[in-house]
Order: structure tokens, then C-alpha cells, then sequence
């Protein structure tokens, strides 16, 4: 059961860095978690040239930011890297001095056309001669299995080259997350290699704003929930309603057979309600897990 | 709440036809039905040139089964008709006699390419003139909704041509019913018209044979769910559990919408566990409505 957050914005003074970071750990003591994910966020204009529905700002370095500021974190933290931010050579330094209780989660470019400092099978070589205790994750992305039907195949390739655990993007269809998962599993248990761990990422939608943002994101909400969120009088209860049935579903399914599992609940929005609603979903989410 | 049963073959002695009604009386009054739906059988191997899984036979004609032999049935029946099978001098014969107890369902061709006696359209026509008093239904294709995204459409079209409610085709995707759903309500609501009555039918998967002839009919079954019923020690029980979920899910999901709604159970398979096990799922999808 994991939690994930943003490094607060580096337009902030240390002043109200400190003061963040404080009220973030006091927040998820109190929930059931088993670790905290740090993203590293980049600019993805690139990716899509509709306009962003919530602005790109800058953040801290979530490496930075752990080490300065949640030293009342006492759990697991997994460090994404968007790795083609990083020359190799501070990418290197950074996995030799990652401590025990790091775990990091690779990130590839989000577009083809977009230069890189490195390239995620050059920062899965670097984990190799490095750091290979560290435990390293990878990516999933339902929508590219929905429509290139190899996404099972990549995450066998990533687990090749060093990966021990998955982290999906935010989830809304159920449907295209268990075809991937039943591809997956199945795919495993032809090789004869053990399945790794597959999070799924759930996250609250609380206005038509929210909407439009995940599908800025790549998210595919099926037509007939987005439809029913656009539609809700209480957006964020509908999404908490289907946030919590997709967990169950994918819990039920995932023990049936025998995958591996585990849930991260994000905000992808940045409004007050929503992110504590999150930590709402989190604690629920955590009841159904242990349950 | 309906069930749906397929008349006896035409190649059975009229002692046995009689043993076969009494059976299933005895069976249909157990249970808590709204009414039975009779199918009108054709043999569709010039819409799929794959061999049938199960082989087609000639059935009675279900108006005459009825007649004949449902005489303890004393709840309502609606009789399809494949139009395309009748000369239309029959098929107004058979308008014109109807009685009150009686509902009917069009099909239209199973082809764009098999000549007919009478096309849907003109069978509409007929309805109109003859017996605009006798419940006219649609059949309704979620899976012709996936690939074109007009089913709504085609719904309300019906409609204006008499059709006061819609039974759809054998649902195993759930995602793709609701998107179906979701179009033809707000599509009734932006035209102001009232909704009417869609009846979901359920069928359950207790072989891979089976498993092919749901495919062979043009039902899609998510792969997911196609791979653990082919995995499943116990596809049965794995399809009642499905069905079951997805009736509960869309019960729930039309009750939000305002939506009429039903429910009919068929068996797609001629094997006796199945065909006991569908009875049983009518039984537990009844009380789910009555709750």
C-alpha cells in the first residue's frame, strides 16, 4: 500500500519547504501505508500539444527533498527518475549513494522526438554496474496494451534487465488493466518466471477540470464514467464510489490468480478537496487490503 | 425478469414435444419471471462461415409451441419473429390473431447479403397497420456499439417505428454495455424522450465449447475473462459469478441513471448442467431485482 506525492514546487521559500514537508508526513502517519513514492515531474509539452489543464511548474528533486525534509518518514520511499533528465554521469553517482530504505522507479522519455541526457536502457545498464541492490521498478501502461497488445512483453524485457517491481499509471479502466494482467501472468507462467509485484495507481477525479487533466495524461476513463463524472453533482464521490470498486475487482481478481499486487492512491490534481480526499481513498483502500 | 428458451427441434415425435413443454412449465413456474421469451430460430451460417460449434437444427415454430403447448403458462410470452423467414401475408396473419398475453421481438436479417421474404423495416410497417396494440420489441448489440458507436442511435430510430422496449444480445462486456447505456439515455434526454425498457440478457460459459459458440454468435467475451474461463476448473460456477457481477453492477448503474431496465437468462448451450445451472442464475438474478 503505497501513497504518492509531488516535491513541493521550487518556487517555495526553505521556509514553507519545511512547513510542507511537515504537514506530508503528519498526513500519512496516520494512514496504513507501507511506503511513499516521490515522483520527479517533467515538462511533458512535448507529448501532447494541447494545452495543460493545470500549469507545469517546476519541483524539487524528490532525491533532495527526502533527504532535507522527511526525515520523520521512517517507511520505504521509492524515488522516481525521469532519467533523461539526468546526465549519466550524476545518475550514477546518485544510485551509488542511494541508502537502504530507497527504492527508484525508472521513468522513460514521454515522446520519441524529445532529447535525452539518458536513455532508460542506458540508466538499466548504470542500475546493473551500480547499484543493482537497489531495488529498481518500471512503468505500466494499460492504454498502450489496450492498443499495442505488447505491454505484458515490455514489462518481461524490463524485468530482464533488472526490475523487480511494476507501478501502473492511474487507472480508470478495469477492463484493459485485467487484460494486462491476465497477459502478464499468463505470459509468466509459460516462461516459468515468477510474476513480480503490479501496483495499481488510483486517483480521485473531484471536478470536470480533474477530467480533462487525466486525459491531457493519457488516461482512458471509459465514456460512460466520464460521462457520469461530468454528470455527478459530487464528482468526487462517484470517482471515491468507482476508485474503491475497481480496487476491490482488481483485488479479487489479482488473488484468484495468484498475481502479486498492491495499490498507490495519487492526486493528479492539485485542489485542496481532492488531495484530502486522496488520503480518504488511502485509508480505505489500506482497510481493504488488510482486510 | 425474464427467461428465454429455444422451442423444441422440429425432429422430435409430438409425445416428446409435449414431455418437453410439461418439463419446462414445471421448471419456469418455480422461478420468479416476469415472462418467457421464445426464439425463433435460423440458421446463421451465412453470417459466419466458421464452422457452429453446436449444429443447427430446425426448431418449432414458437408461436405454435405456445399455442400448442404452454397452455399452463399464464404469464406473458414474447415470441421473437426473424421476419426475414415469413412471407408477409404470414407474418400479418399472424399480427392480426395475437392475443393479449402475447409480446413480440423483431429480428432483422442475420446478413446484409441473405435474401428475405420481409425486411425488418417493412415488418415495422406491418406492426403499425396491423397491430400497433401488440408490445413490439428490438434487439439491441452492445458489440455493434464497440465498432460503430450508432447502436443508440439505431435504438431511437426504432423506437419512432413502434418499438416500446429492447432486449439485447448475450452480455459479457460489461464496459461496453454501460457505454451503451450511457449514450441511449442522454441521448433520450437531450431529445426529451422517455427511455424505454432495455432487458439485459445473461448466458453462462460452462464449457470452452460453449466459450466458442458465444464467440461463433458474435458475443465478445473480454479476454481476460475468456482466458479464466478457459483456465477455470469450474467454468460454470467462474461464469455464474461473472454474470452475476454484471448484473449487480448494471442494476446499480441504471438505478443512478433513472434508467428502465430488466433482465433475461438464456442458456446459448443445449448441455443439461448448463441449462439447470441458467435456471438457477434466473432464481438468484430475480431476487437481486426483487431486493
Amino acid at each position: 500500500m503505497l501513497f504518492s506525492i509531488t516535491p513541493p514546487k521550487r518556487a517555495n521559500s526553505p521556509e514553507r519547504v519545511k512547513e510542507i514537508a511537515e504537514i506530508t508526513v503528519g498526513r500519512l502517519a496516520d494512514l496504513d501505508l507501507d511506503g511513499l513514492i516521490l515522483y520527479d515531474i517533467e515538462d511533458e509539452s512535448d507529448r501532447n500539444s494541447d494545452k495543460r489543464p493545470f500549469p507545469y511548474l517546476p519541483t524539487l528533486d524528490p532525491a533532495s527533498f527526502h533527504t532535507d525534509h522527511l526525515g520523520d518518514w521512517d517507511k520505504p520511499t521509492i524515488i522516481y527518475r525521469c532519467v533523461g533528465k539526468y546526465a549519466e554521469n550524476d545518475l550514477r553517482t546518485w544510485l551509488a549513494g542511494s541508502s537502504p530504505d530507497i527504492l527508484t522507479v525508472f521513468v522513460g522519455s514521454s515522446s520519441g522526438t524529445k532529447p535525452v541526457q539518458t536513455s532508460l536502457r542506458r540508466a538499466q545498464q548504470l542500475h546493473h554496474e551500480v547499484s543493482p541492490a537497489l531495488p529498481l521498478g518500471a512503468v505500466v501502461i494499460g492504454e498502450r496494451h489496450a492498443r499495442h497488445g505488447d505491454e505484458h512483453l515490455r514489462m518481461l524485457t524490463k524485468q530482464e534487465r533488472g526490475c523487480t517491481f511494476f507501478i501502473s499509471q492511474v487507472i480508470y479502466d478495469l477492463n484493459e488493466t485485467k487484460n494486462l494482467v491476465s497477459d502478464y501472468f499468463y505470459a509468466c507462467k509459460d516462461a516459468d518466471i515468477t510474476p513480480r509485484p503490479l501496483i495499481f495507481t488510483l486517483s480521485l477525479c473531484g471536478s470536470p477540470k480533474t477530467l480533462e487533466f487525466l486525459d491531457w495524461l493519457g488516461v482512458e476513463v471509459p465514456p460512460w464514467l466520464a460521462t457520469e463524472l461530468r454528470e455527478s453533482d459530487d464528482p468526487l464521490e462517484t470517482s471515491r464510489r468507482e476508485c474503491l470498486a475497481i480496487a476491490r475487482d482488481l483485488k479479487s481478481y489479482c488473488e484468484r490468480l495468484g498475481m502479486p499486487y498492491g495499490f498507490n492512491v495519487e492526486s493528479v490534481s492539485i485542489r485542496k478537496a481532492e488531495i484530502e480526499a486522496s488520503t480518504e481513498l488511502a485509508r480505505e483502500i489500506a482497510a481493504l487490503l488488510r482486510a
